[in-house]
Formats: C-alpha cells, sequence, structure tokens
C-alpha cells in the first residue's frame, strides 16, 4: 500500500508535533522549510527546502504530497489557488487561507457568520482613529490586516500622538490598519475546532490563554467561566469552523468580557492554544489535523483528565538556551516536556510543558516551576 | 548546546516510537538499521546503515553518540565490551546483555537473585530430558537459550519422540537447550522497570499478557489479579533490575500459577508488554528508556487512567496490508493508532491499537474491535 503522504507548508514548532503525531498513523508528513535547521526539519519524514511565497518550492512540496496543509498561514492564497488549479489538494483552501490571513477579512467574515466581536473598524488616517476613539476611548487596540503573529503587528495606543506613530508607519509599508476597542477582559479563552471534508468535527475543550506582550504563556483547563458559557464557546467555534468551511484544525481565541464572548482571532492550524490536546485530550490537536485533512474519522478531542496546564518556555532575556536545563526540569513530577529544538533567543518560543491532574492550581504551579527551570528564573 | 544523542542498535518497531519520544525531548536518536527501508529509519534523527553484528556499525554509531542503547538484544556481548574498550557508554552495559541474551544465564542470574522461578535444566539428550519429564511430567518446554524472540525458539514437546527432533535440531546448530516445566497458568502479567544510573527507578504498573504461538498478542490494565500480587510483581521487578544493575528499561515477563508469581523471561528493553504506557501512563516506557539511559530523572510511571488495554496489529492470512483500512480503524472511539511501517507479511507485527478508559472490558473489546477492522477479519 502507497503511504499517504501530508505536505506541510512551514517546518516550525507546529509542523514538529504534527509528525510526531504523523509517525504512529503510519503518515508521511514532508515540510516546506525555508531553513535545513527549522524546527521540524528533524523530525519530518522529508524536507522540500523552499520559502514559503516561493512557488517553485510549494509545487515541489504538492507534488510529492496527497495533500496540502500549513503550519502557518503567511503564504500568498494566489500561489494556493494555483496550485488548486494544477490539482493539488489543499486543506484548509485557498479561500480560508484569504480570510484568515487577513484580520480585516476575518473580522468581515465573523460579522456575516454572526459572531459576537469586539467594536471594530478599519482606520486610514488620523481622523478616523479619532472618530473610532470618540466612540469607544482610548486606549485603543490598532492592528496590521496582515503579516503579525504572537503580538506583532498589534499596538495598543494611549492616544491621538502613539496612534500617529502607527499610522505612519502602517502608511509607509502600505500596511491595511484596524481599529478595535480595548475591550475590558474577565480573561481570554480559546477553542480548537477540527473539521474533514465530510462535515464531521471535533470541537475540543475551552481552555484559559494566558498572553504577555501578544504572545501566549500559560493555558489551563477548565477555563476559569461557566460551563455554560464553555459550551456557548464551543458552539461558536463550531458555527465558525463550519461556516467558513474550515478543512484541519480552526483556532478561535476568544475575550471573556462582561461575561460575554466576543471573538478576538482565528488561525486556521493547530495553534499554541491547543498544545496541551497532546497530553490531556484523548485525541491531541496535531493528530486531528492529519485525520481531518486526510478525511479519516476524527479522535475523541475529551479531555482525559479533570485538569492540565501548559506553560510556554520562552528563551530567556540572558540568552541561555533552557534545553541546557533539561534534566533540571524532569524532576518535577508529572512534568511533560516539549522542546522545539530552535536556537536560544531571548523572547523566543523553544518549547512548552505540561502538566496534567485533579486540579487546575497544582498543574498550573508545577508547569510554572518547570518552566522557570528551564529558563533558569527560579 | 550540543543535542543530546542517543545511539540505538536495531531499528524496529521500539525504535521507531522511541523515536517519537525523542522529539519532544529535544533528543536525536540515531539508529544502526540493517534496511534503509526499516520501522525506525524515517522516524529517527539519522540513520546509520548496517547489522547488528557489524563492528564497523556499530563503532560508527557509537562515535556519534552520546550513550548506546538498543532496541532488540540480538548483538554479541564481545562487540559491545569492545564498544565500552574504546570509551563509549553502553546501556545497559555489555554485562547486563550477556545475561539477558542467552535464556540459560537469565536463569541464573534469576535463581542468584532468589527470585521464583518455573523448575528448568540445561539438558543435553535425550536421557537428560527424560530425566526432567520423570521429575516434571509431559508436556514439557524446550527453549533456545538463545537467538529465540516472539516464540521463536521455544517449542512445547508431548513426548519423547517430539523432544528428540527438537534436541537433534538443536545439536545440529550448537544451541544449548533448556527444559522447563510446563506451568498450569491463571495468567501471565508483565511488569516495566526504568532505570538510570543514578539508581533512581520507576516501575510501571503490573499488566496482564494474553500470548498467542509465543507472541504478545493482547494487555490489558489492571490485571485480573489480587493488588496485593501485582505490588509483589513489581517489587521483584524492581529487586531484578537492581540485582542485574540494569539501566535503562527492563521487562518482566511473569507467569501467575496457583496464585503465585515464576518469572517467565527478561527484556532488558522497551517491550511490547509497555506498549500501552504511551497512552496510560504518565510517563511512556520509551520515554523513560531515553530518560534512564542519558541518566535524566526518571517520569512518572502511574496509570493516568482507571484501565486500558491494547491488541497488537497482526498481518493477515491474506497477506492484505492493514494500513490500508486504517480509516475503518479510526472510526473505533477512543482508539490509538501504532502502525509501525513495515511491509505487511501474514503473522508479522505491523501495529497495535490501544484504548484507555474506565473499564477494561471495554476498553478491550473497542482494541480487539479495531484491530479486527484493521486486519479485514471483521
Amino acid at each position: 500500500m502507497r503511504v499517504p503522504v501530508v505536505g506541510m507548508v512551514g517546518a516550525g514548532q507546529l509542523a514538529r508535533m504534527t509528525a510526531q503525531a504523523a509517525i504512529p498513523l503510519g503518515v508521511r508528513l514532508h515540510v516546506l522549510a525555508a531553513d535545513p535547521a527549522d524546527s521540524a526539519a528533524e523530525a519530518a519524514a522529508e524536507v522540500v527546502l523552499g520559502a514559503p511565497d516561493d512557488p517553485a518550492g510549494l509545487a515541489a512540496l504538492a507534488k510529492g504530497a496527497d495533500v496540502v496543509t500549513f503550519d502557518h498561514e503567511l503564504v500568498e492564497p494566489a500561489l494556493l489557488e494555483a496550485l488548486e488549479r494544477d490539482g493539488a489538494v489543499v486543506r484548509p483552501g485557498s479561500d480560508v487561507i484569504a480570510v484568515v490571513i487577513d484580520k480585516r477579512r476575518q473580522r468581515e467574515a465573523l460579522a456575516r457568520l454572526g459572531a459576537p466581536q469586539p467594536p471594530h473598524q478599519v482606520v486610514a488616517d488620523a481622523a478616523e482613529v479619532r472618530t473610532f476613539a470618540a466612540a469607544h476611548g482610548w486606549p485603543l487596540v490598532l492592528k496590521a490586516a496582515r503579516g503579525g503573529y504572537d503580538g506583532r503587528g498589534v499596538w495598543v495606543v494611549a492616544d491621538e500622538a502613539e496612534a500617529a506613530t502607527v499610522l505612519a508607519e502602517a502608511a509607509a509599508r502600505g500596511v491595511v490598519l484596524l481599529a478595535e476597542r480595548m475591550v475590558a477582559l474577565d480573561c481570554e479563552i480559546a477553542v480548537i475546532v477540527a473539521r474533514r471534508p465530510s462535515g464531521e468535527v471535533a470541537v475540543y475543550p475551552a481552555v484559559q490563554t494566558v498572553q504577555r506582550d501578544g504572545m501566549l504563556r500559560e493555558l489551563a483547563y477548565p477555563a476559569p467561566i461557566a460551563s455554560s458559557l464553555a459550551d456557548e464557546a464551543r458552539d461558536l467555534a463550531r458555527r465558525v469552523a463550519e461556516g467558513l468551511g474550515v478543512v484541519g484544525v480552526l483556532a478561535v481565541e476568544l475575550f471573556v468580557s462582561g461575561g460575554a464572548l466576543l471573538v478576538n482571532e482565528l488561525a486556521a492550524r493547530p495553534h499554541n492554544s491547543g498544545h496541551a490536546s497532546i497530553e490531556g485530550c484523548v485525541t491531541s490537536q496535531f493528530e486531528n489535523h492529519l485525520r481531518a485533512v486526510l478525511d479519516w474519522p476524527l479522535g475523541d478531542p475529551s479531555p482525559v483528565v479533570p485538569a492540565f496546564a501548559l506553560v510556554n518556555v520562552v528563551g530567556p532575556a540572558d540568552g541561555s538556551d533552557p534545553a541546557a536545563r533539561t534534566a533540571d526540569a524532569l524532576a518535577v513530577p508529572g512534568l511533560h516536556l516539549h522542546l522545539y529544538g530552535k536556537a536560544a533567543k531571548p523572547g523566543r518560543k523553544l518549547g512548552h510543558v505540561t502538566v496534567v491532574g485533579d486540579d487546575v492550581a497544582q498543574c498550573l504551579a508545577a508547569a510554572r516551576r518547570g518552566a522557570a527551570l528551564l529558563t533558569g528564573e527560579t
């Protein structure tokens, strides 16, 4: 029998963890890596070298694969359309990527689907920002419609002067800006959904996410919200996945504000907020992403434990490598270590640790202790 | 930081699952593969081509690795001693391999450690077999001291004529034979122990194993024995691991006979009876094998669920490939699939399925259903 081959654009930690999930499924994961030292290169069955905007690299990846999917969505939709025209199976499709790559189009799509959102508006100049601020107050959030991730491309501006700086830079780069109301947060949560072409959907439990400098730093299950609100979030996430026609995994990040849900943003790929599914749920988001894009029956996304927590391992300021402190961290009982094989750099996501158990506070305390031992910040 | 490298002799499914465990630990697994199509070749970070009895291959593996360990123990201890003399760190060491590779030496070592065993004796000719049978009855078990696995090298002989055939073949091949009493079984169980050089030990829960034609076919936790007997088995397995000075994982297979324990045999490597630890326990045997040979703190071997079951996927008689029926099996709720990427052949171990849950009978029923869907025997 020919072994199923999934081609993944990008070779970061998401591809690395997908490669891990591919092994027991008997699936070959090929990755399009910009650099042979990329996180997933060593773990993948095959590496195609090329940038995500390199048509030859994309074509080479597609040629060897039954289906093309994504480690990140920083791909030009027109290049994906070209692949699709040439007969490649691209999941999610170029139409979905065109939406999720652009925060303005995300907002438009969410509005069409009736999903609750923070007040937002495209702003082209200082006058439009001023008008928006008059309605929604300072500070407000400015977001580049395209190109941002992990806090890049998002600015909280306190007044017109700060807004002017962002506007000037955006204009210089030809970047469309969105203004969004700065929402008073109860907390942030996220829901992962996997969907296959047949329509079958698996909805993961809602988890609390804690961001710092725009980067996810911690997550915890159960989230500190009413279970009815968690159910509502899961229904909403399912509705968005179905409404967009996503195939694969969709991450829906939400604000909880005044007891109500507002969609923050979407990612149509495995996502940091789903990493604890490896140990915390029956089927990991990575396995279900593969099953979804191969149109195989999805696995159970239910939690296997009453509680779990995850803390990201971020490169410490002194530039030291957390991997050198692996043995220290492994002494923390129950700690699950995930190193991404990336060169250490201050502020760079280098791994994460997960702890599962009966009590979320205990899981979180243990995970924090493990992460601190890794970064030397104890 | 230099990435830790573990070199594994052999590239079968044990190496494949160890490779999967190596990825999140940030460990590079190099494998010594006799064939580039071996099960682990695709999953490992690097493949050294060579037979396990090829000194050049072993030396090349050792040269690139911080520590050398094993996917199987069919390695000549003298070759390992040579590696050790050249400064390689071999774990478990050649002294342990010399014991576990030879069933006679296993029996001698177990006797020294005071471990309960079935009555046994080396038999050189028909007269010695006759004397043994007079004391212990027919049928009896004849075992080749070396070279057997998965039922190969083990014969149940009903009478002197059958024994004569085995004796003749053994004599022709220069193989030492052990006679063992055919024990009346309540059931068979197994205990996995991981031990690091510092002496830290992790003892896994006792699982029931079900063999067919000498090959492990199913396992179930909890085993259908009193918890006091399970504790006794775990104490015994720990004592054997410590007594032999094993580093890495030791599998202790036991008979339960008349409510008492008898050691059947040992393997000083990850073992089929530990595969369900991937989903069923906090830390898998594969991860703990790596942690042990790297002298890192061991992970918690406790079960994360009240029950789990595993069924091996064995190549069906019609020669068809279970991998072609992957989607059918994945429709079984909660099924965890592990395919080994091996060419299908009747009677060959090609994978396994695991189901975890609250009730062992339900887990076993679901796992059997999944395995039957894979082999087309539904």
